[in-house]
């Protein structure tokens, strides 16, 4: 057992190596200004084994923006709590194959947004829960879900967000005059920036990652946070939508379901119980993590964790 | 072990019966006059185990149009021939949201299609091939490739589809306008209307599964028809791609690789080198076999063989 | 001269009937629930000529809801005070193709709306008055160009125009979000569901139509309220782009500038310094005011109008 | 009456400047070689008046490729000798928006293609000729529309036309498989070609132009060419279509029919019986002859003709 570890450590410590070094190549968001101050060379990666043991390099506890991330957490408690019968009658399940923040096909193909991992769908679901859920308790899912309290918001972001979100509201407005979103565009959008704003470590990713890793369970304490069925939907979705218009690669690649944020995070639920988060705040063209990417590929494959193998 | 068996054998049969009771919802294609022959109530499930053993219900051995099927034999051939860095340098990996035969992205998102399990890019992987291999060459790799020497052109399907293709022409022209198509678009078209028009049976497509379900092996000799890494491939496109636009929730739903075809068959390649191929010629909106579709799901569950869980 | 005038009289009349039995075939607009309680039966046309005489038949005094004929209004009050080239940096002059609400193009191919008279292109337009101009002024502005004090605003249909406006605010910030739109969007849209919401007779459109057909001049006053080149710019709009997705056909049968409305209006100011109002709320698959076209068709053909014969 | 004429000569001479000069800011058409030959500082007008009488200034005798100004004569064609019901059975009236090699709208919006003035249409209207005239006799019409015996095929733009072809190809076989053209897409794709390749001068559009603004008579000798109806049809669709995606604007500012070409070439029949043909081969983005626009504004300002004024 000694020795597995002892492998285990080994090659997170590669991948680590192999994402510092790949993040070279990428390029620091600059959509808004809080994202863009972020240094490009840094990088960590933190894996929570389902023993409860962490092991970590880099930057492991470098706060940051949690962007897009937010989406799993979303759905995540759209499907606690309201189950997947009802969030699913507004959003469907299918890769689109577009870029994060299309509004295309929601005029031409279906008054339903593809999946609830794009902007249009987060929003979507987002639309479900808002009036319902305050931010504060959707914060405390936040943390639950990550297995870190220490998760907060970020009020720059947020505000930053606030100030530049006008597609974002054009999307929700659209879904709206469509009849498919359930709350108030504007309260809705609010409770979407808030979400995207929280600041969060590449362990806490680590922590989100272990609960869907593992069944929807916190392994710390074995009490459930999400059903299987539930758990399941969302690890298939990461698979096949995760990682934006290039999920379909990394799918073939590295073979983990996987949510990445332009914030430079990237949450990665693997084989054996295994939960992968990545900080890298140099992105590719797809607004991936190049860092994360780098490092997930080479773990993936150092350790036979693609899914379909 | 024989316990084991007789558990496979009961949930087959369970899938059988989820098959045959789930094609009364479908409708047969009747885009072409020959598969509009079809019995919409004919079902068959067949499984081929890792030991070589073959379990099957219904109308595993009734001839039908494998359709979009080829097109996985097609990269198989492809990726076996030209390796994956020359295919890929043509086609896209990507989910496209659309349906099968959409022209649509070529025009407004990229010149190379975004996966070769759409009609565009098993065209464009086509025209890799054609001039390079002969139609009897191609025959020689499907017979190979699904472990099934009965493998054999259809005629009247090969004339239907050649006389109702021109929409697949148009595609091959935009493609080789784009700079992107290889071959002469006439001489690729006819080759994927061949392709299109080969006759398998449910046994074929379980023999297909088998090969891909084991890495790329032939269980029955031993012999490796496909390297590990285009294995891999292939079968993560077909969980990301695989049943056109309803991919998505096959994917949450039975979390298999899959293609299917209008022809009414579908070829799953499953966990402990299983290989599974059904034929049940009703189909739903999304052009996918309702049968095939049912006793897939029926069958994941009741083994456990959802790949992400 | 006399005989003249008897003549027009004649074909006005013939016009009506043309008009009046057409209408017949139309379908009154019912999105929102004031316009659902017109009379698809009634009809009326007005003409304003030169001399200042007006002739008349059927409804030409009933108020009904202007529409999309606001578009023309919100453009000549932007070119009176802002000049074309302020107004068109922010708006291109291209007929679109698509319908009136398209969203579209906006994403795909500018971020510039193709033209003032389709809904994003009066969006923009009123983007530039809002916050710089009140709704009283544009109120006014209205019965001047309509020469007609009695243009008022609905207010059920503002209200309706408000709380189904969703699509509207999407686009408005669909502009904002592209940095095209410089009003706020929700001002922005406010003053247009006002200027959407203003009742007018087929005699204000008359008004309207025969300032565009004498260059701008009130011809009761010879004032002048739009400068030659600015009516030039409106007339060709109404000409290529006035009737939403059917101004080509009109363009080819009838000839004239003309811009219509849901409401049932159409505004087309015609040669001779001829201004027509029509009124016929039964409109056809593409919005227009099946009266309305039949009546100026005949109108443009027995008087000989057409533009560019 | 002589101090019209001298009036007249000077505008056309105005105008020649005005489009010499402009000349120098656009580009040479360069996808196919033949075209790419052209000395980009070339610039010629000639004008036809009803009385016959000919203005002419700079290259109005060079030959150069018609392109799509062929497009005119295809439908002119097609108009005579099958009627515009037949004509417009297969194709709309409808400016498209869209650039002309488009294709997007055929599979999103409508299958028949916008207008006869795109390649779209034009191919839909070359097919229901090909196959009952044959190009010889195509030539022939040409000739007589535009009153210039010399017009001929250039059999090396031909060629190029055929060797890069291939978006051509595929919208015959996309409008094929949409039931809607009605000649072989490969027959009719090549008439299209020969046609595109005629040799044209600047005089030979002028005859052309002078046929349009003549109402379909040949002043030369009396005879009609096309009736009434046809003549507007066409002159309609040139004012709102024929510009490419500089339709909109070039109607507001010139405000003139105009049909131009790639190679350089504009036919704009105007006021008073005037045929314009203009040769420039430097291009705009949207692919008109800058000079061209140049000089025909020019003119148009200068003679008040301006149709919608």
């Amino acid at each position: 057992m000694q020795n597995t570890e002892q492998i285990i450590i080994e090659k997170v410590k590669g991948a680590y190596e192999a994402g510092k070094k790949g993040a070279a190549a990428g390029t620091v968001a600059s959509y808004i200004p809080e994202l863009a101050k972020s240094d490009g060379s840094d990088f960590g990666i933190c894996v929570m084994q389902r023993s409860g043991s962490i092991i970590g390099f880099g930057d492991t506890d470098r706060y940051f923006s949690i962007q897009s991330i937010s989406k799993v957490i979303i759905l995540a408690v759209a499907l606690r709590m309201l189950g997947d019968a009802e969030v699913f009658s507004g959003v469907q399940m299918e890769p689109s194959g577009d870029s994060f923040n299309s509004i295309l096909k929601l005029d031409t193909a279906s008054s339903k947004p593809y999946n609830p991992l794009i902007n249009a769908g987060a929003i979507q679901v987002t639309g479900d829960l808002a009036g319902n859920v305050t931010f504060d308790e959707m914060l405390s899912f936040a943390r639950e879900f990550c297995l870190d309290d220490s998760v907060h918001i970020n009020e720059a972001v947020y505000h930053s967000e606030a100030s530049t979100g006008d597609r974002n509201r054009a999307i929700a407005y659209l879904l709206k005059s469509k009849g498919v979103l359930k709350g108030d565009p504007m309260e809705t959008v609010d409770l979407y920036f808030r979400m995207c704003s929280l600041n969060v470590t590449a362990k806490s990713l680590a922590g989100l990652a272990s609960v869907l890793s593992n069944n929807g369970v916190d392994i710390r304490t074995g009490r459930r946070l999400l059903d299987d069925y539930h758990t399941r939907v969302i690890n298939t979705l990461m698979f096949t939508c995760g990682m934006y218009d290039g999920s379909g690669e990394f799918a073939v690649k590295a073979g983990l379901p996987a949510k990445s944020g332009v914030g430079g995070g990237i949450c990665a639920p693997a084989r054996y119980g295994m939960g992968i988060g990545t900080y890298g705040p140099a992105l590719d063209a797809h607004g991936n993590s190049v860092g994360g990417i780098m490092a997930l590929e080479y773990l993936s494959n150092a350790l036979h964790m693609h899914m379909l193998q």
